[in-house]
């Protein structure tokens, strides 16, 4: 058994989702790994991972829309100094999430045929995003 | 230090909550792993995983009704071509995540006496979902 | 490769959001591990896990707020005999996760400058929480 980390910087543009698979199945290739567990994790509390359909590109719009609802700017946070959309994107990180694994079999992440995994950038201005990636198997 | 991986198929009835604890616990009980980590990874995204109380029928009722209001059918979503469930079935899969870790114990999940592992089906219409377990330890 | 794992109980005094990270970090700078993943779970359906800013002190007190609105109490849930408070309690447990992994590089959590880990109390009464915590690395 053996494992590997890398970490990876995201640039962000501001809100949205960056869908990062690519990236994440290109440094498992490298890692040898046939079987074994990949978790990635984001190093913030204003940005986030989930796992999203990747094939129509309403989705992730959607998606943004409803985050927006579920945590919304507004005059109603104590937590202000730091500007209108910050509280909005802590929560927003509590309600996805910081990690994420999924199991490799085949010497390939065993996602489904339409997941992807996505960073969520909560922040009105852009941003450099770091995450982390581990596997262990062999 | 040894792995073991396998893949569940769940069919599900349309939108409900399906308990799959006896399932994982069944398997790990087969490869004899004493101390380790369970991870549960589901492969779609309109479905989901979650933890919940496995003792009064009413959570799961309660906890289905929820869902429905965080991420309500309506003529606001962008995405609306695979019909009214959809958009909100990939919503309710971010809210609730597709991936679960349980340390494991005297080989067992040491799962809480009251927690539940449940497959979450947001569609409608019944779906064959896949699960995947892989556990590692020794 | 070698794996470690502890149960902490944390004493909660009711609805409220506790820091465990330095308990946490100090279990896993005993064990030696220095690369690794750190899984920490939690036992129960009425308090949960999550990742969040630990710097200013009004973010805990909003996101306990935002939970609130998220999963209110109220007379519309069909499970309500242990209390107004449980089964929303069971909701906000659902909407933040049962369990978090965290990547380990230089023998400590790499979680980013302003991440903590945090026990969500959900109930009203003071509890005892169990939470387990494991790790494998070398």
């Amino acid at each position: 058994m053996r494992q590997h980390q890398i970490r990876f910087t995201i640039p962000t543009q501001g809100k949205g989702l960056i869908e990062i698979t690519r990236e994440v199945a290109a440094w498992l290739d490298d890692t040898g790994i046939e079987t074994g567990l990949v978790t990635i994790f984001c190093r913030h509390t204003s940005a986030s991972l989930l796992i999203n359909e990747n094939a129509a590109s309403a989705v992730p719009r959607d998606t943004l829309r409803w985050l927006d609802q579920m945590a919304p700017e507004g005059p109603h946070y104590e937590h202000d100094d730091e500007g209108p959309d910050d509280m909005p994107a802590h929560l927003r990180s509590v309600l996805t999430g910081a990690s994420l694994s999924v199991p490799v079999g085949d010497g390939r992440m065993l996602l489904g045929t339409w997941q992807g995994i996505f960073l969520a950038e909560h922040r009105a201005r852009p941003h450099r995003r770091e995450i982390v990636a581990h596997v262990i198997g062999e």
